[in-house]
């Protein structure tokens, strides 16, 4: 399940690298690029800082496949993307409770305590996209909004608590990204903070 | 005693990140961000290249509360900040001190030679400030200003002097932070190469 | 061999980076800083990436004398230069060409399959004109301009193509770093994607 998990959080912020690049008038190659590090950008973060080597995506192709097909659909789906900024901003907030959840599951099993793994787990979450906006040389949008990490923290929070009291995994992984989702999607709908994706 | 430097550095430095991304019209969660950046990014960067993982703020989570703590203090002295130009540009040297002492002194725990201890040094002064820099969008200080980064490099290579000098630790320790500042703080006065921090 | 592609590519990509440096009114230590972390970069990314530690530049000095002479010759040559776009174009190319080589070897010795490897190489190989526009706050060249990776890829697959042929390792290497000189210096002749680098 975690697995399922790490694959289509990778996805969602493949996308979301790829049309910022469509954005920047990158070419197929430069889109590829940001997908690829907007997408293991998390992880690969997560993996430098734990010692655990080589990181995931130079471990298994998949990561390389993933983030060929998210280039294919930004660049075929252009136009519908435009039409459709709900739907990107529903896919990065998907991301984000996706990705908390990996990286505290995996920050836990290599020992670290439940606060490490909570950073961890935001860290994953957010630097990918954080190296998105650095490679497009723009200010981070994580921060700039502030419902945007902290949706993260809120979720990771729940996890530990949730684990606390005894929860079923699925249900635990299940329960937590949805409330990343819920409070992000909220905060873009309220327009809390400038708001909007 | 390189406890307290470590602790010190990173209090000052986060407090220079943190008025930083108040520059930036950031928000509270991206001072916190930009602070703990600054702060812990020099012994982060030094702790992946010599393997020693996870690094120090994913061991204590000390660096999580200075970092917290300096938000506070660059909000809440927000007014008083923009008064006292010459207490952060004191506070920025400082910081530089303590940390090319910590950074050298541990990089010779790990045996690495003079050199690459020296090397280590620099970078772990400097690497902070430098990430503060790129994620808003602004061309590093440390490459505009020749004395910022020369100020490390004499300091540090007086430190090996006097560690072959045989002088007492406590003594080394800060009479290299000394001359850092000094340097540093003559720099800006003297306004060598544009200065002014 | 190796480490003569090695040294060579690093010269070559840090006087790239000491030119860019001076374009952007660096002082002398800031050329310094954007030659090293241009030559160095993608090699010690690498490093971190497969956990061998510390990166060849804090275990051998050359790279810090390579990146002096550098910037010396980045600066004396200042007027040489911009009559010479033709030159820094080729030294870039041979760069790349040199950097996948050493990149994929290095890979293959830490038991890397060889879409990693690959991968490896045209990290090695781009990364560190990356970080070089990064820091200058500019959007990488890597990622506007197709040619540019599309070269070393193609060279990597040849490598590895010759390798299954049981081709001898000089040939091999002198072969592959060909193939991506000229991939690149064609496609900056024929002007493919706004080309000129």
């Amino acid at each position: 399940m975690l697995l399922l998990w790490d694959i289509l959080g990778t996805f969602v912020f493949c996308v979301s690298g790829a049309i910022a690049g469509r954005q920047n008038q990158m070419d197929w190659f430069g889109m590829f690029v940001v997908a690829l590090v907007t997408g293991t950008g998390g992880g690969m973060l997560r993996s430098l800082l734990i010692g655990d080597l080589p990181p995931a995506f130079l471990k298994d192709p998949i990561y390389f496949i993933v983030a060929g097909v998210a280039t294919v659909v930004a660049v075929v789906g252009a136009n519908a993307w435009s039409r459709m900024r709900r739907a990107v901003s529903v896919m990065d907030a998907l991301g984000l409770g996706l990705f908390v959840v990996t990286g505290i599951r995996v920050a836990q099993a290599h020992d670290l305590p439940g606060w490490a793994a909570l950073a961890l787990g935001v860290i994953s979450a957010t630097f990918g996209g954080l190296l998105r906006d650095v490679i497009r040389n723009e200010v981070p949008l994580v921060l700039r909004k502030e419902i945007y990490a902290t949706a993260c923290i809120v979720g990771g929070l729940a996890l530990l608590g949730l684990d606390a009291l005894g929860m079923p995994e699925e249900s635990a992984l299940i329960a937590t990204t949805g409330i990343v989702v819920i409070i992000r999607l909220l905060a873009i709908r309220y327009a809390i903070h400038q708001s909007e994706a």
